[in-house]
């Protein structure tokens, strides 16, 4: 189904429950919010199912969609949600149109409109938008270039491509507010995740010269740092800022002792084979396991394993 | 002048020398890099000023570019340079062209092309170097994109519109390598400076439930983490992460035990009034002054001038 397409089977609908995924994230959250604005603007019905793993930084977002209890949907549709495990209730086998923009997605929508070339789910629903109203209001450009910004981490990751830009650049010139958004969304940590960092930073440990990075985050610094669910963005990608690393860890340890971790390496190393030692797995440059150990013998462990495979 | 008529000028010239600004950024050198490209693809002799300070990480991008001890030229040309005591050396009353888009530009060059409502000098080379040749290579596109990235905090500062995404939308199109740029240039620290970034967020302080932070850095802080100069950019901006804070200090203590401070704020408070307090000034919301005390004191005399002009 292409955009156009899309647009005149929404038009038929009324009564639109969208939903977003499971640990949501900007994405999600403001693409679900802008699809929303815009079926309300085409005279629809149209609520956002209210996903209790909002965070502090999202809730605001949804704020204004939010379906009431009592809400019978006649019309189910997914954002940007890759499968129906990623439901955050069971809306499995239910979903009328999936929108979504991963090349993993397994078409579990009814119908759905897919495009895995696609940076974020924010640019499909930029052009659906345009499709159903024929315009985008500065609200909906506003969410939709937090969509975008937050899916490509304002443009720094690589799945940033020349579309990706283009579409900010419209956005923009629709009226998204890109200075609050960057204030909002990149810019601006609480006291006690500056705190955490100053940990994490100070306590990071570093292999063969530094091309293996380590950062721990015990229990204990969770605590003292005083920080919460909501300052745990992104924690996985500090230890890889290390000037040449190749391959780094993020352990951090669960309050039952044992430890999470997440592996991150260049397309030299196996982050997914380091992980199969632990019954752990996930991409070649990007994987996870856990350890039933603390942190400390944690990282002993991975390294154990990292001096076998690639001695 | 207009880039067309900036081109043709430029085409009639030979023996061209391109100097850059004082305490280099990425926009001074990497726009001069392209330009002295373009140039030589029309056939002329063109070199950089080889200047003193640019770093390790902008040494590569000019290193095929700088003109030796015995270059005699024809031709000055000034890129991102807005007044002539910006200059590393004595090219005041010297510079043939300017090319710039500082709105602060004094207009000291013979010529000019300067076009103020560019967020980057990047922009008006990559229309520069599409009239001098009538393409762009690759790597002409990568010094382009690390000149738009640098001077736009990857389209993070405010100074980003909708056509510096719309220029950079265009250099990936042109092949600017962007994983290894944003790699390079925003994702990439050195163990000292993430030791030195520990340090400096846990000793953050926070005044009026965070609505003011500051961030100290001694001289027993940077000799700890082993940080040298390559290791201090954008320092400033670690304690305007604080969310919510409307003022934020840094305040590096000096080799002699004096401390440098560097005050950032929104428009509700201004900079430069706390700074005149000790004989420094600048921009509203950023300013700069020197406190011959010790970082510690340095804090207590700024929060008492806080107190006295917002009680």
């Amino acid at each position: 189904m292409n955009v156009r397409e899309c647009a005149s089977l929404l038009k038929k609908q009324d009564d639109i429950l969208i939903v977003t995924h499971k640990n949501p994230d900007g994405d999600t959250v403001a693409s679900a919010a802008a699809l929303c604005s815009a079926l309300r603007r085409c005279g629809k019905r149209a609520f956002l199912y209210p996903n209790p793993q909002f965070n502090k930084k999202q809730r605001p977002l949804a704020e204004s969609f939010l379906a009431a209890a009592d809400f019978a949907p006649g019309f189910i549709v997914s954002v940007d949600v890759a499968t129906e495990e990623l439901f955050a209730r069971g809306f499995a086998g239910k979903v009328d149109l999936a929108i979504d923009h991963h090349p993993t997605n397994t078409h579990f929508g009814s119908q759905e409109l897919v495009q895995a070339e696609k940076s974020a789910c924010g640019e499909i629903v930029l052009a659906l938008t345009k499709a159903l109203c024929g315009d985008v209001t500065a609200e909906e450009a506003s969410l939709l270039y937090i969509a975008l910004t937050t899916d490509t981490g304002c443009f720094q990751y690589d799945n940033t491509n020349d579309a990706s830009l283009t579409a900010g650049a419209e956005l923009l010139r629709l009226g998204a507010d890109s200075p609050c958004i960057i204030k909002t969304f990149f810019r601006s940590a609480s006291p006690a995740r500056l705190k955490l960092e100053g940990m994490i930073y100070s306590g990071m440990r570093f292999y063969r010269s530094g091309r293996i990075a380590a950062a721990l985050i015990t229990q204990e610094m969770l605590r003292e740092s005083g920080a919460t669910e909501d300052d745990f963005d992104d924690l996985a990608s500090l230890a890889g800022r290390t000037e040449g690393s190749i391959l780094n860890f993020t352990i951090r340890e669960l309050p039952n002792g044992g430890s999470k971790v997440s592996v991150r390496s260049t397309k030299e190393i196996s982050s997914s084979a380091i992980c199969a030692h632990f019954g752990g797995g996930g991409h070649a440059m990007a994987s996870g396991c856990t350890i039933a150990e603390k942190p400390e013998k944690a990282a002993a462990l991975l390294m154990d394993v990292v001096n076998e495979l690639y001695p």
